[in-house]
């Protein structure tokens, strides 16, 4: 009631209907003519001059206050046309960012980039959480340090020492929200627009839009069987993006002696390394290759990985690993940038490593992701033309095949997704649509070893298909 | 053993012990030199072989590979000489953050910015996280869109309506992590380095230097006790940010005519509004100041505020209201920062907010904060002397004591710390220091009513012997 006295004269007085120097109506005469009792005029005028909207002239009355410039335009909404940063501009051009399609007619789904959340030991996840927030001090609901929960830097050092040969310490680790983060924070403390940085062709697309953004000038250099081909590497850059342990897209491994001269050259320029490990857990045929950063005596790459791709993607927590050096400039960036990381999901994490749960659930998945590894590569070579060639199988848990002539990507993707199979081009992954080759991208860490047989299967129906269409 | 095994072999490829091109023992000889078994030599060999460390060559044996450029540098971590962007040098000038101390010596510590967790409804909480947790199909582990949790944009929509008059449905609410990131994905789409924004001087820390770490050309612009001086405002800029319903710091609020004046000012120079609410649920003496984007009938108005100062600051979730057309570049922004804040506690928020159990706890704490706002200014008015001057009681957990001459702030600040009193001053909060008058922060969301009344008390005794030691 006092919310509609109030609005209705709000409104009068906003719109003009009651003029500026006007006197208002005796409270207790209004309040009989609207039918409500005194007190919530009065409180709608109390309201209203505390607004000053009105004001009180001792026992004169109250007026309306002639203070007011003209009401700003139109009732209307009016757009108004705003002038956006060259950042503002350039993301405005991408596709709307949208959530994954449900695809129920895709029976047989190689899609990438997901863990298979029928592993994930979501009962001891949440025993976790649910004990963090029980033991959970009021001291830990305030602002905590813009690095993150030091137990958790503490295990991801622990962690990354042991499986991936990083050197650090925990003080070198800061707590991002995912590695999209890492790479955004990366781009923002050492580039400015206009340096220049070299990044892998083919590449992600969520990792090219960050530097692409920010307007930094990206110098893509090919990918071969090798990995990032370092000879083509240009005399001067402030950095390179990599993907060392599973080249992304193409899956290939990055191998030792260009790891070396890849070092190499950025101690000649002087250019720092970001190395994106987001696949690191999984190889096959050996232990895990070591890290770049591992190999590093210079303090020049920064780490960093994340546990959307192992555990979950809508949990966003990953982790940078920054030489010493950098720690400042990164720390204060993540703090500009939104104080830090939550904390609940943090401190589970951290008993989730201690306890050796994430090791064993990660052993786990490697296993499986091994037996689902051969279904695929022996469906491949039972169903698919030997002509098509297999690359990325020794890591990750996507590979990428390369369609030769008469393979069309585009089409072959579509006569696919007809008989509900899905497999991925690889064309928008280039930057130089010239170096661009036909390939199809195959996730399986969601896949039964059966559903993996059957989509290859499918998947040889449609080539064949596709290269008669293009016969005619 | 293996790790021993491969890891001594690799060294001394890498530091040269073994050089290029020798041959390595036969894994058999190796394996009974070293007194392991031949499996484990064989192993290492393999990874070995795969990392391209060495080479078979058929049945004549395994070689160091010939393929290496000389390993980078010396073993020993030398600092590369980064050279920073803008950005990172900037903000490597900043005091490095760090948690806020306890200090057990402050018996009465009037620090602001912080909700009351006695009147924080924890066990609530805790049985909505634990129901989403157990609810949480598979499908919620996901990546989810940008924007956040349909659900929780909802509850703000129709909260932020109801409690603030803000004209807004779910689809202009991004949820952010806190109001910080609000700030820094604000500054990214609308500034450019060089261009201006006002600001309100004094201001937050956290705000100012968002802009300033993007190059952004501040123009401050002075508050009093109607709030941000309008008559002050430049004749052009890209953007003004305020905090119109209690100005931090100084606590007042932006009175109803230069409200309108703003927007006005806003229309005039084709500038945005970038309203901080970040206190906007308390407010004395009526119902809260309805917001300035409420009042904005152009699109000019963006609105932010968080959950972090009602509820609890390590939870990191806030939201920013934008005009439609600028929907895109805001959302694609934060996908680029961080993908999308983390799911589990937007889901148990949105909750908490339908069920009435915000909305109830937030009266509570009104109520609360209501009485200790009365007992701070009795306490003010019956212990520090007559010339200290109260501002910014109208809303908020804080107020500000201006100090006449012959009281100076930091000596005050050091002599009430001396007593067990915890205020703060005012004086870092200037841009221009040429503006800056003596004041006193003192917030009061976490005392009893009898600490107020003891430390107010224990002020006038510093306030007394502060002003004694300048006179001698």
């Amino acid at each position: 009631l006092f919310r509609q006295v109030y609005e209705g004269l709000r409104s009068a007085i906003v719109t003009g209907t009651v003029r500026a120097g006007e006197k208002l109506p005796a409270t207790r005469a209004l309040a009989e003519d609207l039918g409500v009792s005194r007190t919530t005029v009065v409180l709608a005028y109390e309201q209203l001059l505390a607004e000053g909207f009105i004001s009180g002239r001792g026992g004169s009355g109250t007026y309306v206050s002639g203070a007011f410039p003209s009401r700003p335009a139109a009732l209307q909404q009016v757009t108004a046309s705003t002038k956006l940063s060259r950042f503002g501009a350039s993301v405005t051009l991408y596709p709307s960012p949208s959530l994954p399609e449900k695809r129920p007619s895709l029976r047989y789904d190689f899609s990438f980039g997901k863990s298979d959340l029928d592993l994930f030991p979501f009962a001891a996840w949440r025993r976790l959480l649910l004990r963090c927030i029980r033991k959970f001090s009021l001291h830990a609901y305030d602002y905590r340090m813009p690095s993150g929960s030091l137990a958790l830097r503490e295990s991801i050092a622990t962690h990354l020492a042991r499986a991936r040969a990083v050197r650090c310490d925990a003080s070198q680790v800061i707590i991002v929200n995912g590695s999209q983060q890492a790479l955004d924070l990366a781009c923002r403390v050492l580039l400015d627009r206009g340096d220049r940085a070299v990044i892998e062709d083919p590449q992600y697309l969520g990792m090219r839009e960050v530097f692409r953004a920010a307007g930094v000038h990206l110098h893509p250099v090919p990918v071969d069987e090798d990995g990032l081909d370092t000879s083509k590497l240009p005399n001067a850059a402030r950095l390179a993006v990599v993907t060392p342990s599973h080249q992304f897209p193409t899956g290939t491994i990055l191998s030792m002696s260009r790891r070396l001269e890849l070092l190499n050259w950025a101690r000649r320029c002087n250019a720092m390394v970001l190395e994106d490990d987001y696949d690191g857990e999984f190889r096959y045929g050996g232990q895990p290759l070591e890290s770049l950063q591992g190999l590093d005596r210079e303090g020049r790459v920064i780490y960093t990985g994340t546990f959307s791709r192992t555990m979950f993607s809508s949990m966003r927590i990953g982790y940078i690993v920054v030489p010493k050096s950098l720690l400042k400039p990164f720390t204060a960036a993540k703090w500009l940038a939104d104080k830090h990381t939550a904390t609940l999901e943090q401190e589970a994490l951290s008993e989730f490593i201690n306890q050796g749960t994430y090791e064993r659930y990660l052993r786990r998945v490697r296993r499986k992701n091994a037996q689902r590894r051969a279904a695929l590569l022996r469906a491949i070579a039972d169903y698919l033309p030997s002509e098509v060639r297999v690359s990325g199988d020794g890591a990750g848990t996507h590979i990428l095949l390369w369609l030769p002539a008469p393979y069309m990507e585009q089409e072959t993707v579509s006569r696919a997704a007809q008989l509900g199979v899905g497999v991925y081009g690889i064309s928008p992954y280039f930057i130089e649509s010239g170096r661009s080759r036909p390939g199809l991208l195959i996730g399986y860490a969601r896949m039964t070893e059966r559903q993996i047989r059957e989509g290859i299967q499918l998947l040889a129906t449609a080539l064949a298909a596709a290269a008669r269409a293009r016969k005619k």
